[in-house]
This record gives C-alpha cells, structure tokens and sequence, in this order.
C-alpha cells in the first residue's frame, strides 16, 4: 500500500455499458502518465468496495504495459463490478454524527478508508445516481476540510444525462441496436406472407436509444416503420390505425417501441394484459409481448416480438469507437481537472460548430449538482407529429456517434476481453 | 430470356442463415466460371416463386463484377427471399394427372416453366425440408425423363441433417451465440448479489445452438454454468437441485435451455404454466421465461431470463469466417456435380482426419434422400452424465466452426449487405 498523499482511487457505479471501461483506462491511462499519482487504487462494486475495504492496486490487476489498457478500453460491462448503492442523505448522516451514536456513519467511513489509503483524488465512473454519490461526497468533503479531489465521469446507455451532448455508452448501444434492426429487417423481410415485427428497446423514460433503431433505415432498408418512445403517450387504438395504414404499402412492418411506453393516464403499456402466472405473481407482459399479441388478436396477422435486453449495453464487438474513444477523453479529462485541484464536477462532451458541418466536440467541466439526479428527454421537436417516428434532426444528431469500429482481437473465434476473475464470477 | 438449353435456376427456402447467401453466391460464382451456362436465374421465394413465374436473371440484380458476389457472401437472410411450401405427394400428383382433372399439379407447372425458361439445372438451396422438395421434383424428373438436373445445397442453423459433418450457417449461429454468451457473463458478473440468468437458445428438437453457448467458455469465463438440450428430459426439481448446487459455489450463475426441452411425459417447458391472456389466448411463457419464474418463485433470488430470438440465425456482423467459406464451396460443389451429369444429390461437408488434429474438410455428394426428412441430434456421448452440461467432444467437433471474422464493410457505422428491396420492402 502506498502511504504517500498523492494516490488516486477509481470505482464505477449503475449499469454497464460497452464503453465505461474505456473511461476507466482513460482515468489510469492518464494517472500513470501525470507522474503525479502514486498509487491508482480500484474498488470493487463501487461505493460498496469502499465501504467495504475491497480496494485493490489496480497495476496488480492489469500489469503496468498499455496492452491491457487497449483491451479494456474495448470489454464490456463493468471491469471493477458495480453496486447500486445511494448514500443516505448529508443531513442524516451528519446528524448521526452525535456522539451518541455507536455506528459509524457512511461519510465518516468513506473519508476514514480515502485516508487511510492515502487517496487524494477519487474518480466515480456512472450515471445519474452515481453523479449523486459525487455530490454528496463532495458537499461532506468540503463540510470536514478534506483536501480530497472528487471528479464524476459520466456513463450510460441512456443517453439521459443533461449538459454533455451525449452520454459516454450511448453511441456503442445504438450502433449494436442500429446493426440488429437492420439484420432483422432482412430476415423479416424473406417471406411472403404479411408479417410484424415488434422490437422492444430499454429505455423507461426517454426513448434515445428506441429512436436510434432509425439510424438503420439505409438506401435499401427503410425499417423500423414504425417508432413508440414514452415521451409521447401511447394509444392500442391510434397504434393499430397507424399499424393498418403502414400495412397497405407493404407486407412486412418493423415496429421498435420503448420498454417505457404508456398510456395517457401514466400506465405502462408493459402491464397491460397483465394476469397472474401459476405462481401466483403478476405476469407482465412487457410492451413488445402485449403489442405482439394485441396485433395477433386485432389483425390476425403473422407476428413475433424480440426484446433486445441486455445485448443492448454490453455487445462490445459491435461498439463505436467515436464512443469508445470519446470515453477514453472523459476519463483522462477528469483525472486531468482533479490534479488542477478541481472537485465536484463532471466531465462532459460539447459538439463544436463546424463549418463543413462534420462532427467535432470538445470536452469541458460542469459542476455536478447541476446534473445529479436529471434526465434529459427525447426534445418533442424531434419527434414527428404523429407520434410514431423520428424526424432528420434526430438522425443528424445521432448519426455521428454510431461511427467507427474498435479493433478487437479475436480467439478461438471470440472476442478477447479483460478478465473479470477478481470479481469472483 | 436466354433460349438456349444450358441455363439454370437458383432458389432458396426454409428459415434463414447467415451464410445461405454465401452458398447462393458459390452458386453464381461456379456457374459463371464454367462456361457451360448461359444465363443464371434466381426464383423469388424459393419454389414458390417458380411456380408463380416470379424468376429474375440475377444478372439484372447483382449485376456481372465480382464486387457484389463478395457483398452477397457476407449478407444476412436470405437474398431471393424463402417460402415454407411442401410440394404435394408425387403420388397424389401423379394421380391427377388423369386427364379428367382440370387443374395442373405442381410438379407438371414447374417442369412446365423450367423448360420455358430453358434450365437444364436447378440448385435449390435449403433445408430438411427443401431437401424434400429436391426429392420429390428428382424422382419426378426422372419419371417423365426430364433432362433437368436438380441439385439440393444444404442450410440450417440448427445443424441437423444427417450425412454431413455439420450444416453451412451453423457455425455462424453458434459464433454469435458464444459471443453474445461472453458478453452477457460480463455483464452479469458485475453486481454482488446472487443472480440467475435463464438464455433461451432456438432448437426445437436438437440442442445443437444451445451446446454452442459453451464455446463461449475462456480461460477467464466459465459460463455458461448449466445447459439443457432436448435430447434429454428436462425435471424441473432436477433443474432446481442443479441450481442450488452451482449456487453454492457462486454469486452468479448462468443457464442455457434450448426452446424445445420437454418433460419425461413430452410435454413442452415451454407451455408449463401457461395462463389465458386478456384476449382469450393460451399465453406461453416459453422455456426461459417459465425457468426464470420457476427460479424466482422457489429460490427468491434475482434472475432475468433473455431469447437469443431472431438474431441467431441473421447476425451476419458476427458470421463465421469458416463457415462462410465453406457454404461458398458447397455451393460451387453443387454447380460442378450438376454440369457433370448428377442429379437428385445433396453436397456435403467431410471432415477429414489430420495428423496434427488440426481442422480440414472435403465436400461430396450424397443421395438427397438419405438426408430428406431425417434428423441429427446431439449424440448422447457428447452429453455430461447429469444432463446438465456438453462433454469436451463436442468443444473439440465444434470449436473450428466459429474461426475466423469475415471482412465486412461498413458504411456510416452500420454493415454493409447486398439489398433486399426487390423482396418488396
């Protein structure tokens, strides 16, 4: 263990994505190259490793050449574990901070554990919940004097976080949804006979990445024909109008709807048909399933639902290296930001203007009270009047983030991917 | 239209592969550099399409450079589109060739339109059931002594005819399986708490794709943890006694089912616990789903339960290279078989023994109706004593089918495959 002032410690946090690895070489990629930092400790499964001294000297994990960063940068999922854990609220916390009290509180822990490691910077890579815990760590910090740096990096497939043009994860989940539409579209497209094909996409609350399943319509392929995103609320009967008119011009319909969408009065569309399995517990349908079956029952046509699932944010061998590499920035900019002696921000990604209008961005700093906790929505203006597609704007946007193939290396016909042993898996 | 008697049709029927299109494009490819063909036609949905005249010279589509050859080799689905049409017996047919029946039988339309159209050879790609169809049109030719020689050239994901070694679009099916497999352990290791994940796998009566999840296993990664074919009986209490035993020695455990496992008695796990849906339909939850419940409602844990669905079968951007290679040549076999005189015969995959063990394959011709109608499991030897598991056997037979990434182009982040839009898309 390294005793001096000057190591780092690194944890990621919420769900994986194909390219929160890639922010986490970022962050050890530009620790070792700062020659500022001792030690760049990991944690494992996030706060929780902390809280629970499960810290490990990350040279020990990956060796110290750059060959395993370029390998991490391209495996999926998490490769320090993750936890869903929220801090119990600053207030709380430092009220039980009275002297009564036996138990030791999580704030007082965690700074406890930081020195005792002798952390100065610490870098959480997540989503929303995680920007919370950077919040609240960094709002207690400044509450005791510590000298500790905290920086926030931004992940999730989402797309949801506001500020930073696109989240770091989104663009590598698109490109797999994107390529599966339209391998889909093919294959639906062999018969025929008059079939539907209703794709199930995540997304609770926004529909970004239900809306990337256009950046699959080529010169050739026009699927989905039909796109549903909970930021407008869903109809069963304007969805089998739009179904039946879409039907006259062609034989096969690809349909990509949200996991999230519902209806008017704020039911998901996923509960609907809902009845109870042989267990005795509620048995949803989830929204592709009940779409599939109400056009089973109401047209009597050919119909099969898939639910892309969790592929969706960890099929690394169909990630894009715009996001990839843009990641790889956002963690080396927060490893940078922290040794300046910034705290209680998050790096984000600015798109630069550009004359010939090709795609360029800048990474920039913001504080992270100002996204803990928000979500940024599909704008209406994106969404075509009907409700039941995107518009250009959408594609011009997005387009741009789906670009790139990583180098992956292959054996026994398999992707080679850091090793997740340690993990105890 | 080509008159002259040296022309040839090409079709394709049944489900879709990855690599069907590769065996259509050996087909083009033979026929060109033979010199003995005039013109190739291609059949749209497969005989169907011969008997409604829908046949187009392929030249018009994919035009005559080799660019689109190499295009089509790597394009998902199936290019001329498919049908699920079973020819009506010979003997009924033959029967209503009496001259009282108004109507014309099948067999009499299509000799009718190949010699129309001048095919001295038909290749028809596909199939157990195409094979029937190649059967049945032989045996016919050769009953009103057609000249016309009829060539079946086999596909299917799921790797069960009989003869040969393997079937061209299984190793790339069993690639995108492994891979997805790998990729769902990652994402599956990341939380500490215990967890169960159900992968549905296609295979209604041989677990060929399901032992395929297994190739997924590297020296880091040992998922999946159970896999059940259908070539055993399934028991739910055994399943749950497996689980709880695995359970003990990890957070996390994997399962594999094949979609057609059953009971003792036959039934299917697939149809367990179903319930009438709202709109008076029998619900089936499917075998991962029902599993999924099953292991919630008995152990209580976290599980989440995927379908692979659709993708197997058309994930080209994770084809096989070898397989891709090898349905290339079986197309090209067939070609050469057919201008050599044969008829009525299938071309196959031989594997061939080698000193070093490494991997090698002939092709050759076998009577297609040694392989029509019939079916290849799983052999039992291949299958752990438990049933809950593939033995080394089947790693080693199958590890050399998911060698090798096939080049693929690709254009604003999406593959680029040969177009679909004379299916009417």
């Amino acid at each position: 263990m390294n005793q001096e002032l000057c190591n780092c410690l690194v944890a990621q946090s919420g769900g994986p994505t194909a390219a929160i690895n890639a922010s986490l070489a970022g962050v050890i990629k530009a620790c070792r190259e700062s020659g500022k930092i001792g030690t760049v400790y990991g944690a494992i499964n996030g706060i929780q490793g902390v809280l629970s001294r499960n810290i490990v000297d990350i040279n020990t994990l990956i060796g110290t050449s750059d060959e395993n960063i370029e390998i991490l940068k391209i495996s999926p999922a998490m490769y320090l574990g993750s936890c869903r854990y929220k801090l119990e609220s600053l207030e709380t916390a430092i009220n039980v901070l009275i002297p009564e009290y036996e138990r030791i509180d999580d704030y007082t822990c965690i700074f406890n554990i930081l020195n005792e490691y002798g952390i100065k910077y610490f870098f959480y890579i997540g989503g929303n919940d995680s920007m919370d815990t950077v919040k609240k760590l960094g709002a207690y910090g400044k509450s005791i004097n510590s000298p500790i740096r905290i920086i926030g990096i931004p992940k999730t497939i989402d797309n949801d976080l506001p500020i930073t043009d696109h989240t770091p994860g989104y663009g590598s989940a698109a490109r797999y949804i994107a390529t599966s539409m339209l391998e889909m579209a093919y294959d639906t497209s062999i018969y025929s006979t008059k079939s539907v094909l209703v794709v199930e996409i995540m997304g609770r609350n926004a529909g970004w990445l239900t809306a990337a399943s256009a950046l699959a319509r080529t010169e050739f392929s026009d699927a989905p024909h039909l796109i549903y995103l909970p930021e407008r609320n869903f109809s069963d009967a304007q969805f089998l109008s739009d179904l039946r008119e879409k039907m006259k011009d062609r034989d096969h319909v690809i349909i990509a709807v949200s996991e999230g969408i519902h209806y008017e009065d704020g039911t998901y569309v996923s509960s609907a048909g809902a009845v109870k399995d042989q267990f005795g517990h509620t048995m949803l349908n989830g929204a592709g399933r009940y779409l599939a079956k109400l056009v089973s029952s109401k047209l009597g046509c050919k119909v099969r639902s898939v639910e892309l699932n969790i592929l969706q944010r960890c099929a690394s061998h169909m990630s894009s290296l715009t996001d990839i590499e843009e990641s790889f920035e956002l963690g080396k900019k927060g490893v940078e930001a922290a040794i300046s002696g910034k705290s209680e921000l998050m790096s984000v990604i600015k798109r630069v203007p550009t004359k010939d209008g090709s795609y360029k961005v800048s990474y920039d700093l913001v504080d992270v009270s100002k996204v803990a906790n928000l979500e940024k929505k599909v704008p209406d203006e994106w969404i075509n009047e009907a409700g039941n597609d995107i518009t250009n704007e959408f594609l011009e946007y997005a387009r741009p983030l789906i670009q790139g193939e990583p180098a992956i290396e292959y054996k026994n016909g398999l992707p080679v991917y850091l090793t997740i042993r340690h993990l105890g898996v």
